[in-house]
């Protein structure tokens, strides 16, 4: 099996990350974090509050408090998005966000509670300030942009759009699901107020995790339960992270999560370079194949690359690429439905391959053969 | 160290369960299920099945469909009661309740969308259908129970409040933390609607990670995103449990949940009758303790047994049980607060020992000399 859907989970877990968990699993960790006031709750809690610390460094924050953990970027950002309403104001979003951005602002914009401008890219697909000021109303509240896109790879500036949103005092949330790990984030620098990770695709750990980062921004709870502190009081007071962190602590993906992180920075150049020139590659040598038609160029370092050969369903590529070839890769639609009525292809999907740190040259080299025989057949 | 937090968390977690969790980050299964369709992608979907078969076979449900797999108890809970409201309703719940169901149905309550009528125990500290019947109004449409309090283990007779719930046609809600593992439930039998389970307690599986599990109920999404099916609507239709489990699956720790659920079944027996004679050995020995005030000596299958010594701050003796004596229980409020009301114990809390399978008596009597020796000092 060549293994090339790591955009929707990295196959290649370090042994790092299985041993973290495993460590959170033995008899010294396995207890309450924040619950009990016991040694093992204690030792629990010391080392999630190490991995609080570790990403409070990584993406430059001031207070480790700002780190709340989830069971995924999914949760991270419906928490970002449910938990900072004003009601009556208007979102700025673009047709790169995935449905964990869409489907929530959907929901808030069905329900009444705000108003939604979502920004079309310009001719060459991409977004810039020019699109973005043209959105801006005076109720604008918050701007929502996907890092890096899960379906093209293609990758915003956030630079920019951060000194766009601190010029209109916006709230200014990045989904980072796909450039965390591969691209480096500094928060304070770039005035990203919120960023949603993942840990499972560019840190390589463990599915079920992720973190909402906070940097100068103000949250309502959305999930309610016991948080560790003031346990008798109706809701607890609104302190970061417990307030957001309802029920019991997740210790063995945070382990797993930490060791990820971990092994990301160890190896960041590597990964970052190899995942380049892989990307690189694999761009060049697709736009030999007749007919094809590659989504963005231009982008490397999160290792996304989509396609489509000529008007073949790219449902039936893939499917033909992992019966015959043994060639995982993803088709169809990639849960980000605008890119795709974006790009005409609604009907036809994309073909997506997703390069990691473990991928090879041979293997994408394999890959342009199949896709080569798949076209002749 | 001996552990007696187990209700909070089990320290012991079979060999299984870490394997099960080793095996879903191995390269066989290290993929996203529901969403490709490669190999890998179906090697975990089919797994996923699986656990998903073995929970409807053990609580006797009709449909694999139904069980929701969530990040614990917790978002069970949350998703139970947020995704069912009946604005205008009223709803019937117990003091006995965690902070899990209270804070969700406080928001619901300050919020003006339902009302909540808390209903208190008889002389016996029992909750029976006689104080449950008084708090039915014509508006009622759910009713929500601690089936075992994680703070006294009392356990609550859900066959008779399962009939009272069809009876006034309520939708029957079990908080299934303390009781899932160590007690059988059967839905149906006992018209339970949804049951909320926890899988790092009585299961012996990790932590962050439950279920909620459906018995002709009918629920609206919390959490929004990606759901693997009809990618290009704005919302996704209401289909269990795709709707309801936005984002990545946390496939390592489904898979670490089978292995516990599939521990439990295998040794039931074993596990019921050992924690059954240790908690009753517990009580028993407990009770030649002068001035000790044991809060529930009746029910024994979940092991939890509370008492307090005197006017002793129960955090003072479980620090110095800790500290001296290296036995690790959890004191103060249980986030449970109407309990502690309930018993005048809300300055004082209680000292809360959770049995566990691997527990013994000769840790038990360590416990019971460790409290004569605080008493006398």
């Amino acid at each position: 099996m060549i293994y090339l859907d790591n955009p929707a989970t990295t196959n290649y877990k370090p042994f790092s990350v299985k041993m973290g968990i495993l460590e959170a699993l033995s008899k010294k960790y396995s207890a309450n974090p924040g619950r009990s006031s016991h040694k093992l709750s204690i030792n629990a809690a010391l080392k999630i509050l190490e991995t609080r610390e570790l990403l409070t460094k990584v993406f430059n924050l001031n207070n480790s408090n700002d780190v709340i953990f989830t069971s995924g970027c999914t949760e991270a950002l419906n928490l970002a998005i449910l938990g900072s309403i004003k009601t009556g104001g208007h979102i700025i979003t673009t047709i790169y966000e995935h449905n964990s951005v869409l489907r929530p602002l959907f929901k808030l914009q069905k329900d009444g509670l705000i108003e939604l401008t979502i920004v079309k890219p310009n001719n060459n697909d991409e977004i810039t300030i020019k699109e973005l000021e043209l959105a801006v109303k005076p109720n604008t509240y918050m701007i929502i942009i996907n890092h890096t896109s899960n379906v093209t790879g293609y990758t915003m500036n956030i630079a920019d759009i951060g000194k766009f949103a601190k010029a209109h005092n916006l709230v200014f949330l990045v989904d980072g699901a796909q450039s965390g790990g591969h691209i480096n984030i500094d928060m304070q620098k770039n005035n990203i107020n919120m960023l949603a990770l993942a840990g499972h695709k560019g840190f390589y750990g463990p599915q079920g995790v992720g973190a909402l980062l906070l940097n100068n921004a103000k949250l309502q709870p959305i999930k309610f339960g016991g948080t560790g502190i003031n346990s008798e009081q109706p809701m607890p007071p609104v302190i970061s992270p417990e307030a957001y962190e309802a029920g019991t602590t997740c210790t063995p993906l945070i382990f797993g999560f930490d060791a990820g992180i971990n092994f990301t920075i160890k190896h960041f150049d590597k990964i970052n370079k190899k995942t380049t020139e892989l990307t690189k590659f694999l761009i060049t040598e697709l736009s030999k194949i007749k007919n094809i038609k590659i989504y963005n160029k231009k982008n490397y370092s999160a290792g996304v690359v989509s396609f489509n050969l000529g008007d073949l369903p790219s449902n039936q590529v893939a499917n033909e690429l992992c019966e015959t070839y043994g060639i995982c890769v993803r088709s169809g639609l990639h849960c980000a439905p605008l890119v795709h009525r974006h790009f005409n292809t609604i009907e036809q999907g994309m073909v997506r391959v997703g390069i990691a740190y473990n991928n090879t040259k041979s293997q994408l080299k394999k890959l342009v053969f199949a896709l080569n025989k798949i076209i002749k057949n």
